[in-house]
């Protein structure tokens, strides 16, 4: 131990509160967040692990009219291909589904992986590149716990084609779309993910996934 | 706003603490960890968001010793390979880098990603499949913050032939290995990671990695 006093139980039971109250927001309303607090978040982003640290992630902010619209051309694209693919009750449930906030989330950022760049000098990746795109995620996952604990919601966006998105936001062609992300403060919090409340599936945990 | 109290300033700057002290923990203690603290560590990490709920984690215990060596000399000729890789300096400072606690860590699973389960039905995944693999990262993600909350450090060991391992553990075909993880007390603690303790990287975070 280096002197840093452990973390309390209060804490970790607090920690815990912030897991189940995470939620993929769908539903934002459209009052600004102030630059300081998206600063805040996307700095706490920063410490999340990276193989080798290589830091291999790419916060592109999507904020021009003409870019949303595209990235909401692309999703209706997407969504209708994907509503082809289910039949009775699932077409219905699942065409009822508010999928996105892309209408008016106020802050939008597509997250790319640079699979170009020599940061990190390779270390981790030579059995399984993937690890790169696995640290984008990973700082995703803190932006969205650092964004929450601060009462704002996220919503991860993955009815798009990642080419296209890539070509309509202009970024170098070994950048890989990662996740799509919408940022604003939610209408309602709760504890039931929307797709449970919605009757889409149910939640298990890891206990009946542990070998 | 459901009632459910926000969280506090103090919450939020505790919070910030454990993304700064989380590490990639390479040294390990060798004491066991109470089953008890392991079955609740995995129950947090199942909070984690998945696309669509598909919940696609499978998290395998490594602990006999015939699977751990398997786990061991898997490592080894990766590294071997790996270290061919570089020249001079790189190459010295490689060699002398500790990347596994595969020796001594009490705890170790194996993640996969099951790819042939219909859970989620699909939601979220026809225009980006890796979204499953993305959602077991992000249990990784949780399961790691839950565990460091509690003392506990996590290593996230890339350097390991995925097939090889699912092989080895005779996992199904369409399992993919999407982490292997160590996990136990840590011989020390710090906010500093260990590649730049070595001289490997330094951390730049995401302001530099902004558009």
């Amino acid at each position: 131990m280096t002197g840093q006093p452990a973390f309390s139980a209060d804490f970790q039971a607090e920690l815990g509160r912030l897991f189940r109250l995470r939620r993929d927001v769908r539903r934002f309303r459209s009052d600004p967040v102030a630059e300081p607090l998206i600063d805040e978040v996307l700095g706490e982003a920063g410490f999340a692990p990276s193989v080798g640290l290589s830091e291999p992630w790419r916060y592109v902010r999507v904020a021009t009219a003409a870019r949303r619209a595209a990235i909401r051309e692309n999703f209706e694209r997407c969504n209708a291909e994907a509503l082809k693919g289910y039949r009775g009750e699932d077409a219905r449930t699942y065409a009822s589904l508010k999928l996105a906030g892309l209408d008016i989330a106020p802050v939008q950022f597509a997250v790319f992986c640079d699979a170009g760049d020599g940061k990190g000098k390779g270390l981790g990746t030579r059995s399984m590149p993937e690890m790169r795109d696995y640290s984008v995620v990973c700082s995703v996952m803190v932006l969205w716990l650092a964004a929450r604990a601060r009462g704002l919601g996220l919503r991860w966006v993955s009815i798009l084609d990642p080419e296209t998105v890539g070509q309509a936001l202009e970024v170098p062609d070994d950048w890989r779309l990662v996740a799509y992300l919408c940022l604003g403060w939610p209408e309602e919090e709760g504890a039931v993910p929307e797709l449970e409340q919605a009757g889409w599936e149910v939640r298990d945990g890891v206990a009946d996934r542990l070998l």
